[in-house]
Parts: structure tokens; sequence; C-alpha cells
């Protein structure tokens, strides 16, 4: 989590879920976006923090990881997040740039596969830059949000 | 939105939808959640910024605000929201409490009905307190994060 004082370089919101397309069964759903600042340091203590938070109801109803689940991990890229209102509309202003922004997601993806490679997780993850269609059950969506 | 050095009293997720279950159809998801310190002084500027952003496409593809729509507004009590991470769990303990927290939300869930009567607009609400089995259908979530 970002220090009090010290600058937020990436927000992300997390949802439990039962279903969501970009087809994943039960798991757990990440946004994320990066801002100006952002590097490839900061993604180490990210995975390891998104992937082993107790955030996910297993079917005992137990709080568990989304690495100790038998589920996926479905990842969407979202750089709405960085916006701050600025009258009726948002502005974009604080994001990274669209070049740095595609490679950190790329890394951050490949980060949680690696991580999981030995877990019974499957990760899936939308496009960035392109629009996503995301359909999305929940018994809970059991919203977080974590800043790095 | 809070100023730089002032204290967040309230944070809110919204997410634009095609439909969504406590059944909407299209419109907008506001996921709610209070903090210590909120006070109904707040709900007005809070309930006026977040009805007239322009977050929703409307069928012609420009983005109006909510109010602007023939569409819904789901408002979800999301306590969620106000977690912090401690290890491996979230902590809760800088929310408010569950009696103000429900007052607070009743308030606001009305303040919205009342601001929405002129409009087309439909305002569903989940339970304070309870889970809530929420479906989703989005043609990009279009997620964004104000707080107050």
């Amino acid at each position: 989590m970002s220090e009090k004082g010290a600058v937020t370089v990436a927000r992300t919101v997390l949802q439990q879920c039962l279903r969501a397309t970009l087809q994943i069964e039960r798991g757990m759903v990440i946004y994320i976006c990066f801002f100006k600042g952002a590097t490839d340091d900061i993604l180490p203590k990210m995975v390891s923090s998104l992937l082993n938070l107790r955030l996910c109801e297993s079917d005992s109803g137990k709080m568990v990881s989304v690495a100790e689940l038998p589920g996926s991990l479905l990842i969407v890229p979202q750089a709405t997040l960085g916006g701050k209102c600025k009258g009726r509309a948002m502005q974009y202003h604080n994001n990274i740039s669209k070049e740095d922004g595609l490679r950190l997601y790329g890394a951050f993806v490949s980060l949680c596969e690696r991580e999981l490679t030995a877990a019974a997780v499957t990760v899936k993850h939308g496009t960035y830059g392109n629009r996503q269609v995301l359909k999305l059950d929940t018994n809970g969506p059991y919203t977080h949000l974590m800043e790095f």
C-alpha cells in the first residue's frame, strides 16, 4: 500500500466473482491503472500483495486468497481509474503514457501468470487499450481498493 | 473531490453498465462507502457530483451524465471499499459505525431519488449491511473512483 505522503503510482480495484466473461469461473477480478512515475520495481510487491490477500470465499465459506482457490483471475486494464473530475468531465492527466502503460501491464500479467503457475488458477486478461465487454456475476462484489 | 491534505470521508466507485441486477437496464452503478467523520453536510455535493458527471454513453455514443440518460442508477453499499490491508487480511477500522452508515446511506439514496425525480431515471439500491447478489453486463466497465 502506498505510504502516507508517498506518491501513488498504481491503483487497483478488486472484486470477487462467481463468473466473469473473457470467460472465467469463480475467482477474482482486478481492475488496474498505472500513473505517471510507475516503474517495473513496484510490480513484484503489487503482485505479491494482490494474489495473497484473503479476499475470495472458498466453497466452504472460508476467506482465502485467489492463489489458494481452484479458480481464476481476470485482469482488466482500466485507465479510467486514474481520472480526476474537472467540472462535469473526467481528465486523465496523471495516467502513465500509453506505451509505458502497455509495457507495465504486460509485465504485470506475466508476473501474475508466473506466480500462479503452481496453483490451480487460470489467468485471463483484457487487451490493453481496448474496450472491455465484461459480464460479471457475483454473490457480493466485495469491492476493495489497493494503491501502490 | 477531497482536497489535497483533507481527510477523505467517503469513497465511491462508479461503473457504466448495460444491465445490472436488482434489475436495472442501461445506466450507472455506484458502490459507496462512508468513513469515520462523514456527516450529512457532504451529501448534497456528493450527489450533485456523482449524478452530473458525464460518465455514461448514450445511444448515439455521446458521453452524458446518468441524469441525462433514459436509464437507471443502481446504488450498492460497499463497506469493503474502506478496507486497508494488514498482512494478508483486510481491516475496516476507518469505516463509519454501522448505525451512522445506515443513516447516511439512506439519506444518500433519498437525495439521489429526489434529484432524479424529473429525469427519466429509475433509482434502485441494495440493502445496507446485506450481501449483494450482483450481476453486471457492461460494454466497458469504465470504472472511476471519486472520493469526498
